[in-house]
């Protein structure tokens, strides 16, 4: 933070969500000397999110490559989290091993469930199944009618806006790290290589290895080549966050997750009271507004799951733009432009994959070797 | 707003909702120096409310006593608007002269709706029972299964933040009136007389009358004789605001009340866009959290009426307290304590008796004589 101007670093990361401040962080631990870029960072989709570090619970049909991935974040995050609170001075990152419940409404969504659980054991992956009341005596809240499901132990959680808080405590402490708060302009290109940037109030930074890491706007700085444009788009989330007073305590203690009418709902609690419901997915372009049928919807399916949310006082509702790709799995690693690399297309999984995507883009920055476990998520893949 | 300290104002008035703004505006134009005294004027109920001005269309079997008085405050209201705009310099108070629709959700709804026309026909008021289709051709967005509905001309709407900001201009000019943003810890008692209050930090205010017009908290203030204070409590009610973008306007050109598997649910459109949606009504104490439960059933009972309002922008979510009355009327008039008197109780009805309650306050400051139109809503009423 207190480098003399004009730096010239190591890296230039644009974007300051929870990838590009764990990226700068991981960098910085690798010795290289980083500025980071955002006029507002950390407010964007990663403290909108929920924080459910899930791989198992969310397992898709034909994602078996993404899955090792998330495996791989998911178990390096307690360790992550203990690095981050140490390099923080203590900040704690709210890492919580609540495990995941996921239940099913109706009989059609209890043979969505029953088919994710073949699958699941297919890949050899733990998730107990439960009968309705077993469900209700692990959580007491849950709907009389709810149809049973899948207890995921493994499947945990983690406080985006604690972590993002953490981040910010941990590169404040760390001299390698300055963050600039203001708009990239346009990537600079010098000889066939990317050569840092220039910023709206046309300052200009010169950087050895320049990072995308702007979220669903990371296709959208001017400068960078067609064919190193990473193909994200936003993909829109409501997400409400209603809170539990200290007399309803603990209102729930997993993750709850459920298929209400084939709508996909999740309610995660936080130890501090915080409950958050989520998401819509929504392809409305650039748009950030929270709308009636949003939070009617999340309310509507969140209540035929857990009908005591009636009760809570509803604390904040929000909208924020998730970065999709076409193959809805990041894009992570060297673009076609030497000297500029990719971290984004993230999509629900940005959270879940900040400790894996962060290490790995280090690892690339410091040594140019790209670790095996992101090497399918290259940007590379896209080209025709 | 000038005048000098320690102040003894004719009148002190307590409590500077709609009520008290404007009584206090009209006292200083009967040529009485006042004195309001709240912490935070315009900014519980009088701010969260929704401005109906609908006295045939809220009409209650029973209530014929207070129907008289709302329609004389919807008939002075005009007036009232137009000399509050010359009082401010120009502000626009807001009053739209919109008409009202209620519908009915199902056939129930639809029986609830034709008792209201006979109650209404039978005191010879203008209502209008039209079909399904001919209520869609007045409001295009209505649901397809509406079963038909009232149209009622002359209940119309004033946008409440608008007229709050109207009292406020003419209160600035009015060199009569002092606004205190304090609040008043006690009731001054001198000779079996109200003389006045003690505000928070200490200064006393000796007034030879003084108004109790603090909504739902008129009877708590202390110091208050027992036989005196009002018997008035909270009722909650939770209200949401939608902005209509300028791309679907007009949205709805009507108020449209709705009588939705009986719940009452009513949207009321802003010429500038906004759409008011409201209201529970809750025995709740003085809680004012949003909840889930609230919104959700507010939007639930909207989109039965309206479905479109699903594309709308949810912009405000809000909580507030009416003060509600044994008999459900207001409370004006002077009450068993000399000097001391009321102008709260007013329910639902606030902003629509707001002009009748600040002339007939003001009448009774300025002269003693307590108008016929209020005369049944005195204090003593309620003694045993």
């Amino acid at each position: 933070m207190t480098m003399p101007e004009p730096a010239s670093p190591d890296v230039l990361i644009i974007g300051g969500g929870l990838i590009g401040l764990a990226t700068a962080w991981r960098a910085a631990v690798r010795g290289l000397s980083v500025t980071l870029c955002d006029p507002a960072p950390g407010t964007h989709a990663s403290y909108a999110a929920a924080g459910m570090l899930t791989p198992v619970t969310e397992l898709h049909y034909g994602e078996e490559t993404l899955l090792g991935l998330n495996l791989a974040s998911a178990r390096r995050y307690p360790e992550f989290v203990a690095e981050l609170r140490e390099a923080s001075g203590g900040a704690d990152p709210g890492y919580r091993a609540s495990g995941t419940l996921a239940v099913a409404f109706d009989a059609d969504d209890r043979a969505v469930l029953a088919d994710l659980h073949t699958f699941q054991r297919s890949l050899d992956l733990k998730a107990e199944w439960l009968s309705g009341s077993e469900a209700r005596r692990l959580e007491p809240m849950l709907a009389p009618g709810v149809r049973g499901g899948l207890l995921v132990e493994g499947d945990h959680q983690v406080d985006n806006r604690m972590l993002l808080a953490a981040l910010f405590a941990a590169l404040e402490r760390e001299p390698k790290v300055r963050i600039v708060r203001a708009r990239v302009a346009e990537l600079t290109v010098a000889g066939d290589r990317a050569a840092g940037a220039v910023l709206d109030d046309g300052t200009a930074i010169a950087a050895g290895q320049t990072v995308l890491a702007a979220g669903c706007w990371s296709g959208r700085i001017r400068g960078v080549p067609q064919e190193a444009v990473p193909p994200v788009r936003p993909v829109k989330g409501q997400i409400l966050r209603l809170a539990v007073p200290e007399v309803y305590r603990p209102f729930l203690t997993h993750t709850v997750r459920g298929v209400v009418r084939s709508n996909h709902a999740y309610l995660v609690p936080r130890a501090h009271g915080e409950l958050v419901l989520g998401a819509t997915t929504e392809e409305q372009d650039y748009d950030t507004a929270v709308t009636a049928g949003g939070v009617y919807e999340l309310l509507r399916d969140a209540r035929a799951l857990i009908p005591g949310i009636t009760e809570l006082p509803l604390v904040e509702t929000r909208a924020a733009l998730r970065p999709g790709s076409p193959d809805n799995a990041p894009v992570i690693g060297p673009t076609a432009l030497p000297g500029l690399l990719a971290a984004t297309g993230h999509y629900r999984h940005g959270v879940l994959l900040t400790p894996a995507t962060a290490d790995a883009v280090a690892e690339i920055l410091a040594t140019g070797e790209i670790p095996d476990v992101v090497a399918p998520f290259s940007p590379l893949r896209f080209r025709k």
